[in-house]
């Protein structure tokens, strides 16, 4: 609208700014008593690497109230969000509305360890479909329909993908928008 | 993207497919033993027509847990949106983030009563930055960035309001619409 406003940036959570594929390790070694090794994710997603009378575990876990309020916080991601808050007009874009229990929690999260972020920047959604300049995600669906510029999070399960401007942690985010 | 793809709705949720002024009266009436009349309200908000001592009432009954879960559904609406679901790619979008208890309320007032919504096509929000093609709201201030076409639902507070194609009822959408 206006041709001075700030370049929009909508950044997606999980395994973006929260490393839920840590917290899934964590639970899942502690539950089954077994070692699970990232490598083994090379391409996959994380219920693919797991025994088949066990893959629904994952879908088990996020539906536990509680389980999106104590995620680990992705390295690097409160600093180089920080310094982007300044530079951009940044809002959060989670596709948390499957999982109805997820709500409060993320939200509670976001307060603790992003307090800069205000409730009007902040999206809770299914489909992504988001007017902004720019997009950080780990998730190419999040993709199909976004008219800007696309970033892709490195994640374990989108390694095979070549089709996108990647980035591969918060510093390389840095590297590129600030 | 696609050239066939429907055109996308983002329908808000207070005052819209909810009337959550009626729901103000009641419990500010039953509460305060008082009568509350719709005709105050013209172009005001409703905490404008209160006694100032009680301004605030309203925040506190959005704050309450429940709230939202009970709201009454605006007439015509579940008929008119289940048609433009047929036609058009519909997405509710409500500024819901600003009270945290509302989140899980609003979502089950939805699978309720709109069961035909996917949870894909919800979005909880604070500012509106949606790309899709229409936009009918009641609060003119999420189609200040909004790039389509901008539909205000008539409520009291934007009765003195001219500047935007208005539809007064949900059989005015049907027509503009359908």
């Amino acid at each position: 609208m206006s041709i001075n406003r700030k370049l929009r940036i909508a950044i997606d959570m999980d395994e973006v700014m929260a490393d839920t594929i840590a917290e899934f390790i964590t639970l899942y070694e502690s539950r089954h008593q077994t070692k699970i090794s990232l490598g083994d994710m090379h391409g996959k997603e994380f219920r693919e690497i797991l025994p088949p009378h066990l893959s629904s575990t994952l879908k088990q876990y996020i539906n536990e109230k509680g389980f999106f309020r104590h995620l680990p916080v992705m390295p690097g991601s409160q600093e180089v969000i920080k310094a982007l808050h300044e530079k951009y007009d940044v809002y959060i874009a989670s596709a948390a509305m499957e999982f109805k229990h997820s709500l409060e929690d993320k939200l509670d999260w976001l307060n603790e360890h992003f307090p800069f972020i205000s409730w009007t920047n902040i999206i809770f959604c299914g489909h992504k479909i988001l007017d902004a300049d720019i997009m950080i995600d780990d998730r190419i669906k999040n993709f199909v329909t976004f008219k800007g510029r696309k970033l892709l999070y490195t994640s374990p399960h989108n390694l095979l993908i070549n089709d996108f401007e990647r980035v591969n942690n918060w510093d390389e985010v840095a590297i590129k928008l600030l």
